[in-house]
């Protein structure tokens, strides 16, 4: 079955937003068991319009276009498909009352301008929109089905799992079955995961298994699907596999991030953390404080950028510092250290770095950073070498920072 | 001119990676004066790529793809096309000794697999890769021209630049000449900042000016762009007059971050600054500290998400959580007035709030956050409601944060 995504909006051709959607639901999709076999994005034209979902209806059974159902003059992917297919608009009263309780609950009159959002193809069926006004649309186009969402994320994300994922299924069933699971993994190269799991997996992967890596620096994401009758059972065997092989490089499943994993794991142990930046400059922090209930963990991180602030805030030595500069194994040892003392947590992380471009000498070349963890059972301290850009940097630093904690908590051994 | 732009990769369109190019490409583009009218994303396959080709050589006087033409199983975008414009293949001696450069310095042998990067179709221009082993390459394509570019970003990103761009100026110029400059502003709305400079701008609109808005959250862009013998005489007058009307917004230009403002801004003066954070966690840090250069300017940030940390790194009082609570303005203020007598730096900047998605009441509901900013002329703090999801919130909070600095530091009036 042959699905095709169209993302409309002069925006993203002139490259002022970041075209997030094909991601999103690509990823969606193929854990459903459907893969998306081409997206296009063009401008909110009639012409564009119309042009791609007049090529797509050849190729594609399901055509899922975004963008363009809002009030404004350039929202116009409802009229131009209507056009398209030549059917006629009327207005939904019940779309009607939707867009005037939205406004009513804000305490905000209704815009007359609102009012076309309700107007909907005949022989469309209505998707209600839970997060903003704009309603979702199915339609019959030709021999292929059609679906119109909103553009933004937020209204686009929940209708798309919550009301469209299900019609999906039931309009396009997955003859036979079909079964994906992922684990995420830090700390391994991708071939080197690659190398451990071939042969464990080689029978599963003869009997329909197909595995997939997906490797981005600091991490590689292990995709295990099947199809047919068997299918949850191959994966679920599969999985196991994978467990026992290589269980200490697993931290998560799905979507989770390392962060997730961190502050459910501590929080479950009624455990608390504080953090000692240099290079990252409290992206660690950042990252753990995106996850909601993070307030349970993290006592306090401090930003140490300064040799001063070191000695300050986390009680470096002066001549720890004077004998090994900022960036050392000591330093490290003396940040987390200290961070456990100031803060009472049960583990401290500090990292000390050079992020680079600039900075790096021969001996310590750019990208060099040491990380260190201190718990009541003492302190521990990692050098790495991560040559990356800045940003690519932090994140990777953080890969290893967290993972170390994750670990030490878990009590596994390197 | 019609250009279009094929992205491929299968992890693409399972939603693996997020595809970036589109949108960078996409502004490189538009900025020099070049409109993309299609971007299409497709497996890498054989057939997908052929036929998305074939269709693009329909249409488009310039085609940019991207990806495929590394040294593995399923880098086959250089083949395919060959294989489509009926050309031969050669190896290219620079090209390989180029590849074994890459290893040599990296003092890895060469594996034979990526000699295969060496191979040019008959009749295509190399364009060689600055960070990476892949040449780029430029081929005509029946009516049309067609450019390959390598699917990295770090690669991708200086070719195109450096050396594909001035191609493409050369062989489309813009006859009779492009201007474009986009202003970045913080702190007004899309629509008030359009009413702000409707007026003023009508008469070089009039005259040919196209005047963009791109709002993100946080953001408003301002682009103005014009073409004919004097666009960049009526790009340069409205510039001078959305300077005058609009002055204290607008923040940097082009591709300019608010943080990047205040690192140079506060390096500029031999400033220093010091962060007090409790609901961003880290995240002003890590904004700041992404910046090279950012030593100079941050001493230290104190991430304070309990009370006794509030207390004990900042010197808050017990009694004024007691009074007010951690999020109020009492707070806030103490935070920054703490940062700045604990650290000695110039600025200091606090933050406490709610980010959400728990933890709102009706008197402070999720969203409601107090910024404060310390310096030697005493403290002040502003009250927000940024009622958004968690990165939004820390996002939008840090715009808040930034731009009160900037203008403390230029003496801009509220």
């Amino acid at each position: 079955m042959n699905i095709e995504i169209i993302n409309t909006g002069s925006e993203l051709l002139l490259g002022r937003v970041l075209n997030t959607h094909q991601h999103w639901l690509g990823r969606q999709l193929a854990d459903a068991g459907y893969e998306v076999a081409r997206q296009v994005a063009i401008a909110d034209t009639g012409e564009a319009i119309q042009a791609a979902v007049s090529e797509a209806m050849e190729r594609a059974r399901l055509i899922i276009v975004t963008g363009g159902l809002g009030p404004t003059s350039d929202d116009i992917t409802r009229d131009k498909i209507a056009e398209l297919l030549e059917t006629d608009l009327h207005e939904d009263p019940e779309v009607v009352e939707h867009v005037r309780g939205f406004f009513t609950r804000r305490q905000r009159p209704m815009p007359d301008s609102t009012r076309v959002q309700a107007m909907i193809p005949d022989g469309a069926e209505v998707i209600m929109n839970a997060h903003g006004t704009a309603p979702g649309l199915v339609i019959p186009a030709g021999e292929s089905w059609l679906i119109m969402l909103p553009g933004p994320p937020r209204e686009l994300r929940p209708m798309f799992t919550n009301q469209i994922l299900p019609l999906i299924h039931e309009r396009f069933p997955r003859a036979g079955g079909f079964a994906c699971t992922t684990l995420k993994s830090t700390g391994l190269g991708e071939s080197l995961m690659e190398d451990l799991l071939k042969e464990p997996l080689r029978e599963l992967e003869e009997q329909g298994l197909v595995i997939g890596f997906c490797a981005r620096v600091g991490e590689v994401d292990l995709r295990l699907s099947a199809t047919g009758p068997s299918s949850q059972a191959l994966v679920d065997q599969a999985e196991t596999i994978a467990r026992e092989v290589a269980a200490k490089y697993f931290y998560g499943m799905e979507d989770e991030t390392l962060e997730q994993t961190i502050v459910a794991l501590l929080s479950s142990r009624g455990k608390t953390l504080a953090l000692a930046e240099s290079c990252t400059g409290g992206y660690l922090g950042h990252r753990i404080t995106t996850i909601s209930g993070a307030s349970a963990v993290l006592l306090c991180g401090m930003v140490t950028y300064s040799n001063e602030a070191k000695q300050k805030l986390l009680g470096v030595n002066e001549a720890t510092l004077a004998a090994h500069g900022a960036v050392s194994e000591a330093v490290a040892h003396e940040m987390a250290a200290g961070a456990l003392r100031e803060s009472g947590a049960d583990y401290a992380l500090s990292v000390s770095g050079i992020a680079g471009p600039t900075g790096g000498t021969d001996e310590k070349p750019v990208g060099t950073v040491y990380v260190g963890l201190a718990s009541r059972d003492g302190t521990i301290v990692k050098h790495r070498i991560n040559a990356f850009d800045r940003e690519t940097f932090k994140f990777v630093t953080a890969q290893q920072a967290f993972e170390l904690l994750r670990r030490e908590v878990l009590g596994i051994d390197e």
